[in-house]
């Protein structure tokens, strides 16, 4: 299924304020996508990254699936930050996913804020930005729009796909809604369904950006504002869901900005209050509070066992992907049971699956830090797929 | 040290906006509270309820101390929300703490908002809302006013002083800082000093309400504003942590406001969602958003052991008071572990102390609820402690 075939119209050129140094696969009027929500969504973009080469076969070629407020910058510099790849420690030259072998391909997702279609971009058909015009995006949605853009790629079957958390639900999507084009899967720190809890913490998230007046009902960009108090303070308690106690005390403790004295005021006293305030001011710079509703609400959706009658085995029944699961000891957004969920549901669908629990204090962050049993894992995995590939 | 000895002007009139149905004790400018900010507040008030009756001796008064957001109606209807003493099942005729035995007394705690000098009540001296400029409250600032109350009610020992969560935080302060003046003692659900993770979620809530425009830099009164929506967040966020994943799952899952269909929408979809909106929305019609920003922050400064030279059994050397300690299972605002170290501090100062941990499924929250288990504890831990007194 090449790209031609998809009407599709590739354009390599930078567009200005979003990803500028991102690949675009532009899908028109001809191709719609049919989101979960019933609506047709056309013309639609991708924006996405690779890394490393696609062999002649066409057989080398991995899907890394974004998280939350990720981006398709998995290994290369972010544009908007200047920093390195989120997953530059995961995909790269000699990396566990390795660019001198494996032929990467990253997307940013369908409704996010980094060149690929989302609630800022301006809807063609109207000639103003979607903000909540974009209809809702589910995790399949996302994942229809992946399967687009391989396809467009000339990539019939992927080697692996590969993802954390949000990423991690599009790897488990990707393997029950296209079981025959992923060989491989790697599901970390992730669940089949996104927990009452996880529900609740985005809720709060999203009543903190729609509760700031420059939000203005989802049409700030129209109107020269942005959210930007609201959306700091949705990223400051998503931050705390990401690190772990433990982390947290061995960290900051109640240690002192000013190590001499509290202050008595409500400026930031301690180190892990100013650390959040960090967190959240530096996150509205790059993130998109419409995006960030839209994000939080496909996960919300996000329910495999629901699109298989309730039984999470059934997604996955007669499946030849081989899966590898990783979860992290202190993790508690998505904690190891959540894991073993997926674990047991694809064991009760005979499939091939093995799992590892990593031991660490980091949290779910975990997965996006310097975890050498997580490198090690994910390094043995694909290196054992690709064998049984011939690669 | 009976009260006329402070100089009190005891006041049992009603005050309008304010506990209409609370007794008010009043300390003049000759009685200044020394705050730990270094700051004399004078004058102020504390609004105070008790049940049953003192005997003659004085021997059978038991100081009951509220959380967060709870206030002096612990056993008596809440005259805001017209509900039940948020204590109800714990105090009153017949129940644990028995108002046919014991004399029990409840105050709004300093920087309250029901009637004890807060940050809404307007300063005398100057003839404006304090707002913020009311000093910052502590822990110990609030248990030193308590025990003027004590005086002033003309009672010189207590039988027992009881309270969950930031109550056990001022039980914890008595027991330290009036160690004769406390027979018993009864923390549950608390620590010896808030850790990161709290302090965090503390944190959160607070830039929730002072990003809120309304507040107007603290001074909302006075501009005839509120700032709601920010403090309805603020309690969305305290919300979460007050309950356990189990609990939330069990009781909310994922099942959906209209059972039948997603709304594809941004609108309350889960049960969850609409819950902690419901909870956010009645909270602002009873509490001070300035109130909840002393209150969070008094919580946050209590270290106990740093007041005692960063060792949490020298706040305990040589005490005679008997503790009961009591934690839940599922609690991880307070875990098992943070009530076990007043545990093992108390151990270490070879005091007389019983640990009890309640298996439940119903989070930090489970000190507020109908726990058999507690109160039986605290039945029991009181009878041994009135036989003790000849009671």
């Amino acid at each position: 299924m090449p790209g031609a075939k998809l009407g599709l119209i590739e354009e390599q050129a930078r567009t200005e304020a979003q990803a500028p140094t991102s690949a675009l696969a532009m899908f028109g009027p001809e191709t719609p996508l049919r989101l979960d929500s019933g609506v047709s969504l056309a013309p639609f973009q991708i924006a996405y990254q690779t890394y490393g080469t696609l062999n002649a076969d066409k057989t080398n070629a991995i899907l890394v699936c974004h998280a939350l407020t990720g981006d398709q910058h998995a290994a290369s510099a972010n544009p908007v930050t200047g920093k390195p790849g989120w997953w530059s420690m995961m995909v790269g030259p000699g990396r566990p996913i390795d660019t001198d072998r494996f032929f990467v391909i990253c997307s940013n997702v369908l409704g996010g804020c980094m060149g690929t279609t989302g609630p800022a971009t301006t809807d063609p058909n109207t000639g103003e930005v979607y903000g909540l015009e974009l209809p809702v995006i589910t995790i399949g949605d996302m994942v229809r729009a992946q399967a687009m853009l391989v396809d467009h790629l000339g990539v019939d079957v992927l080697l692996a796909v590969v993802g954390g958390s949000m990423g991690g639900m599009q790897v488990l999507q990707w393997a029950a809604s296209y079981p025959e084009r992923v060989l491989s899967a790697v599901p970390i720190a992730t669940g089949p369904r996104h927990s009452a809890q996880n529900i609740a913490f985005h809720e709060v998230g999203r009543q903190a950006i729609m509760a700031d007046p420059d939000w203005c009902g989802g049409k700030y960009i129209a109107q020269g504002t942005s959210p930007r108090k609201g959306l700091a303070v949705a990223r400051m308690a998503a931050h705390i869901t990401y690190l772990s106690e433990e982390a947290l005390h061995n960290k900051f403790g109640r240690e002192l900005q000013d190590r001499s004295a509290l202050t008595f005021g409500f400026d930031a006293d301690f180190q892990i209050e100013s650390y959040l305030r960090y967190q959240g001011m530096t996150f509205v710079d790059r993130f998109d509070a419409n995006s960030y509703l839209y994000m939080t609400r496909a996960m919300d959706y996000f329910d495999l066992a629901a699109q298989h009658g309730g039984t999470l085995a059934n997604a996955f029944r007669n499946t030849k992907t081989r899966f590898c699961v990783v979860s992290f000891t202190s993790d508690w957004l998505f904690p190891t049971s959540e894991n073993r969920t997926i674990v047991h549901a694809l064991n009760a669908a005979a499939a091939n699956v093995s799992f590892v629990e990593i031991e660490t204090d980091r949290g779910h962050d975990a997965f996006l830090l310097d975890m050498p049993e997580m490198f090690a894992t994910v390094r043995g995995f694909l290196n054992a797929s690709a064998r049984r590939r011939g690669l």
